[in-house]
């Protein structure tokens, strides 16, 4: 485990508070052991000691998060999410904060109201701190963010902002955002949970769109239960309590890129599931069938070709402005991309997911790896295996569980895949899984 | 049919240019007959004429469009919409004008880029003439648009400005959305084509959400060819040339609301049948599952849901600013709204889907009224039967020609619908059929 494992102590007031779970803050704040502002402040001075290093905030107003702390613990708020501050990635709007995209083309763009995920953040007692980095336009050319495990490191993209802040202890839960693997694969190389849900549950009104057909909301957390509780809080539900299972079925998929995993990973993994079953979990193995492959192709084919088409006002208007990386990427891609491959696409992909529901059976989750191994040195546009996306066509969840540390003491994920709309299951298992592998 | 027969003649230049088509504008300004600007003028002579008792626009700048109209001439620019002007409902996004969404809440509200379809459009060589009124959100609360073809009764909503600007021949085409009859409702009102294409198809980045599991745009047209036309242009793709069919196969659906039509509705969709096989069509019948009913509470399950959810800031800042019909309607059903509720109406509709591609067989298109009726006298915020809602869950494609008129001398549709993706063939037995029922 990668935080402070004396926090789950009974000591009170917990300090220091920048480093406590959303659902900790709130229990903290609702039993009036601290305040809104103590936290904030805390994860302020967090940021002020780190920030220059790792670059996690594309925004962030001190003094303006004070007021809106104090303002809270004046109001008498209550809800599921009372006083905790949150980040949110800089491609999600927000009324009274700037929204840029990782773009220079954006620059000091400022939305006149909250995507429907922030504003369900707020309404729920939230704290917007700050807008976390997002690579330009949540694709592949890096921002400033660098990993808080080590700062040689890339923390990856697109969400690499809210990975960095939430590992970082400048903030509890961070809003991201997944069309590929933009959530589990920073959670992974920084060391906290990620949530990429169900496609389609959450609202997205608000969020910048890639490639909608496969785009989701993701949740960076330091707890299982955190994001159980953010989830429900984004879906603008009354918040269900932690699931629980009493022994659940996990079955290691080693996927088509298998072997272009790094040998550590691999290891760790299949380890990983010897593990899970000596301590009481039912494992098997789970083969995907080899026409699943194709959605390797299919994704990049779907992506690609929206992609090219949302960011149309880009392309006629600012055309220099966009790097090179993705303009001879994803842009290119999809701006030569053929209609009839597309539909293509997206027929296989709607096959596909309809056969993974009877193929799973009566599996909770899948085992896999949450990266190819562990952050590499550098800033690399893009590193490592077609790890994501079959699972992001498949519209499934998928959690990364940070259990595994790689050679240069580095963390790697774990992924659990679960059936769509099975994501309270998830984060059952996913909890299931953590306690017996830390 | 509701225009002007003599359009279609081959005089030069056509006049008067308001009345031209899409593709017609396309011809003669690219054969040189004509400009961009003089069929702006003519456009804007119609606006100022009849835009006092037809309130259509929400924002429209004469002198701006003339602007733009002059620019496009000087620029030399060709594609597929060269010097076509068209009119964009007031919930999507356009740079240069204001976007307010028909409620006061966001009065003045000005986005800093196009939505992808304005980009699309312009890109294509098409010139913005304004921003056509919607009813508040695009849900019920009714506008200032009044029919052009009788000023006491609806245009219907909640395209309102669409179809009417497109059926008063103020501008050739415009851009609608649908989330349950918002196009396909006007466009029978108003005597004008209407077309609903395939969900997911077309990105909808920009467009103010109202459900997305169940958003696409529409296009409001004077003819097919001009849907064909539009549709590929905005899926930024080279356009096709207009589909035919040889033989097609028309199934009469009457639906499971048929006894609440009004009776001339029922008899002129069933003459239609008749007739279209007199003149050599293939015509069955065809009749949903009895199962399909429940898509009418499952649209109204993911509307609400959904649409509850996307405008959580504006439920929380401005409450009071929202009319009654809308706060006591799809908001008051959406906040009570289950989530278990919710995911089971997904199921449901995802069976459903994948079920009606079956059912279908070999029919290319099912025949069904496009309203209950004739447009009604007043300004309802609501009419007539739940008949689109199944069709809308189930992501079919959707297109009104206005073949009939009622007791009341007002244009009523037939609705014609195909499976998904099946749009272009959708287009071939819409021609087909209008050409022999007119």
């Amino acid at each position: 485990m990668w935080f402070n494992g004396a926090l789950r102590s009974k000591g009170r007031p917990i300090e220091p508070l920048n480093q406590l779970t959303a659902t900790e803050i709130v229990a903290e704040i609702g039993q009036g052991r601290t305040t809104c502002e103590a936290v904030v402040r805390a994860c302020l001075d967090r940021v002020a000691e780190r920030e220059p290093q790792v670059h996690a905030w594309a925004y962030l107003d001190p003094e303006a998060a004070i007021a809106a702390a104090r303002a809270f613990d004046n109001s008498g708020k209550r809800g599921p999410l009372a006083g905790v501050p949150f980040g949110v990635k800089d491609i999600v709007d927000t009324f009274d904060m700037p929204t840029e995209w990782g773009t220079p083309i954006h620059k000091g763009r400022q939305p006149e109201r909250d995507a429907a995920c922030v504003a369900l953040s707020r309404k729920a007692g939230g704290v917007l701190l700050g807008k976390t980095v997002t690579t330009e336009f949540a694709n592949l050319h890096p921002g400033p963010t660098r990993n808080p495990h080590d700062l040689t490191r890339t923390p990856a993209g697109s969400s690499s902002g809210s990975a960095a802040a939430v590992a970082d202890f400048m903030v509890p839960i961070a809003i991201g955002t997944q069309t590929t693997g933009s959530t589990i694969r920073p959670a992974s190389f920084c060391g906290v949970f990620g949530y990429r849900p169900t496609w389609g549950e959450h609202r997205m009104h608000g969020v910048m769109e890639a490639s909608g057909s496969l785009d989701t909301l993701g949740i960076l957390s330091r707890s299982v239960a955190d994001i159980a509780l953010y989830r429900d809080v984004l879906l603008g539900i009354p918040p269900e309590p932690m699931p629980s299972i009493a022994r659940p079925h996990f079955a290691l998929c080693r996927s088509h890129v298998w072997n272009e995993f790094e040998p550590v990973t691999r290891t760790l993994v299949e380890d990983a599931a010897h593990r899970l079953a000596r301590v009481g979990a039912r494992v098997t193995e789970f083969t995907l069938p080899a026409e699943f492959e194709l959605l390797n192709d299919a994704h990049r084919t779907i992506s690609s070709f929206e992609f090219a088409r949302t960011f149309t006002f880009e392309i006629e208007h600012h055309w220099n402005e966009i790097s090179d990386t993705l303009r001879g990427g994803r842009l290119q891609d999809g701006i030569v991309g053929r209609f009839d491959r597309y539909i293509e696409a997206k027929r296989l992909a709607d096959e596909c997911r309809r056969r993974l529901d009877a193929l799973m059976g009566g599996i909770d989750v899948l085992l896999t790896p949450a990266a190819f191994g562990e952050a590499p040195v550098g800033m690399p546009a893009f590193a490592g295996v077609p790890l994501y996306q079959i699972w992001t066509t498949l519209h499934v969840p998928a959690v990364s569980i940070p259990v595994f540390k790689g050679p240069a003491g580095m963390p790697i994920g774990a992924q659990l895949i679960a059936k769509r709309h099975d994501d309270r299951k998830l984060f059952a298992c996913a909890q299931w899984a953590f306690e017996r592998l830390t």
